[in-house]
């Protein structure tokens, strides 16, 4: 497995002077400072803005950030799991190797990992009926084996697991619709990760951060549904 | 070029017991082995999905995985040729590494694959003219180029190269639909998929399988339209 | 840093004669050659959607082809750092390697690249103070952070910045909103290319080159907002 390191910033100011700055003095000394939304949520989301697209280059640097930043270890490890599911396998498997060599680096070994089979949170039975009912009435007939596994594996498994809280599960999956332009999606979900907790300005703060780490165009595409939500939200 | 493998399944229980167990129990013993698509089918799926988002982490393992269940090593040198156009040239240039590689350890010759110019399926020369006047009428007097070349290169020449069969060509496109986000154009070509002899089931059962191998937004994206054409369909 | 090379003919051949075929006879003999845009704007359009898509394989064979037909070293300098912001940063930091390498090679020093704070261009401020109080309205609650950058770093910086003129500052956008699939900016843009001197020719001829590039299905959901654009400017 090849884990490539992020260019370093004389690397970048050989091919741009102006990127360096534009990284220092604005990505990493304003943007990343702004309050509004934590740095260790600024990670959060980072990582899973690059593992969302598969771009490994700057994983590593971003992994070794977050676990610096307060994201632990089981947190990672479940971040990858979770981007399995609404990324593809193929970017969660490119996320490995990068993840494997920061915990080998800091000693981080399976103890401190989250199990295979962990007990799990308790389902909100009555929110789960309503959204399997509806999501088998729309699509029960047409892909009854889509429908099977998003209760099963997604709504009755995954997002009840308690390495990651529902909250920051929900920042990671719209933070990986942003980045691969799943605009419609983001409804369900941006109300899915407010009524988990997340603020309107932390919301905000979110497409703010991603316009840098996505690209202004999928944040300027997402903005129209985030306003509709809010307003929605009142 | 390099040519890199894909994570084990001890480098994946490294980062995460969960997703080791996610793959091995549900999506590699339960998903792969449901009945209603056959497994040579997931192959060809699976290996259009990784190529069409330049995935390359596993593009090998997915390559060797469809020789030992059928798919030819001709067949999948239509499918890299095939989404060249579909997905970019970029795309089929950085399969070209895992494909050789694959090739070269099986001892696949240039005897095994199709010619450059082989003799060509016959047209159906009624449904390519109503075809071509359609796409003229909408699109002729804003990009002559990509009119003349869709008619030329595509559905008078790569269409009809008989390395790989309409349904499966079929398949390998509406499963690079699904994974690039494209689903404006899985109407037109599920309808063909499905005119080439792919099942309700079986389409119905590509998606299912996309789910996990493009994540599940992308799916939800596409299934709206996968319902409009199978109701149109009756 | 890694810095992967292109596959050669003979690496392309050994997969897929056919795909070498069309590589050879259509894409590089004829659509290269087309009248209706310049070699150097196809090498242009071409690096911006490759960049766009992160896709390293032949960002280095097409980077020294764009220099061997007249990009200089500067204004692939400032397509990295356009791109930052309109792909998201980590699209530009794969970028770094194969650039880096090619300016090593070819003794670029950082003499040849523009500086990290140049005068900037004179801005149109009746135009931009629209621009400005359009976006205010419409997302200024929603995202005010998105809003601030959006006139600070974007149009009253990046886009002044003298060492890619605004008709090439233009033109990489576009390449990078059809390959990234974000057909409703490409409203904005298209007029602003063609605002900044882009012909209706060369902009048809933008999405025949990008049809090899980013995939003809990206380019046919791209062609319904061109066709709309080119209607409303008569």
């Amino acid at each position: 497995m090849t884990t490539p390191h992020a260019p370093s910033a004389d690397d970048i100011r050989a091919v741009s002077p102006a990127l360096a700055r534009y990284t220092s003095e604005n990505l990493t000394a304003d943007v990343w400072a702004r309050p509004g939304l934590a740095v260790r949520d600024r990670c959060l989301v980072t990582v899973a803005a690059l593992i969302a697209r598969s771009q490994t280059m700057i994983q590593r640097h971003c992994i070794e950030n977050a676990l610096d930043h307060g994201v632990t270890p089981a947190e990672l490890s479940e971040i990858v799991t979770h981007l399995a599911f609404y990324t593809g396998w193929g970017s969660a498997m490119a996320a490995v190797a990068p993840l494997k060599a920061v915990f080998e680096e800091r000693g981080v070994g399976n103890a401190a990992l989250p199990p295979a089979s962990p007990a799990l949170l308790p389902l909100d039975e009555a929110a789960e009926a309503r959204r399997a009912a509806a999501v088998e009435a729309n699509l029960g007939e047409v892909a009854p084996g889509v429908v099977k596994y998003t209760t099963e594996l997604l709504f009755n498994d995954l997002w009840l697991r308690p390495g990651l809280v529902p909250r920051d599960r929900s920042l990671t999956t719209i933070s990986a619709l942003a980045a691969t332009g799943q605009v419609a999606q983001i409804t369900f979900h941006l109300n899915r990760a407010m009524d988990n907790g997340l603020s309107k300005e932390e919301a905000s703060e979110v497409f703010t951060h991603l316009a840098f780490y996505v690209g202004w165009p999928a944040v300027m595409s997402a903005l129209p549904v985030v306003k509709e939500v809010f307003a929605a939200r009142g």
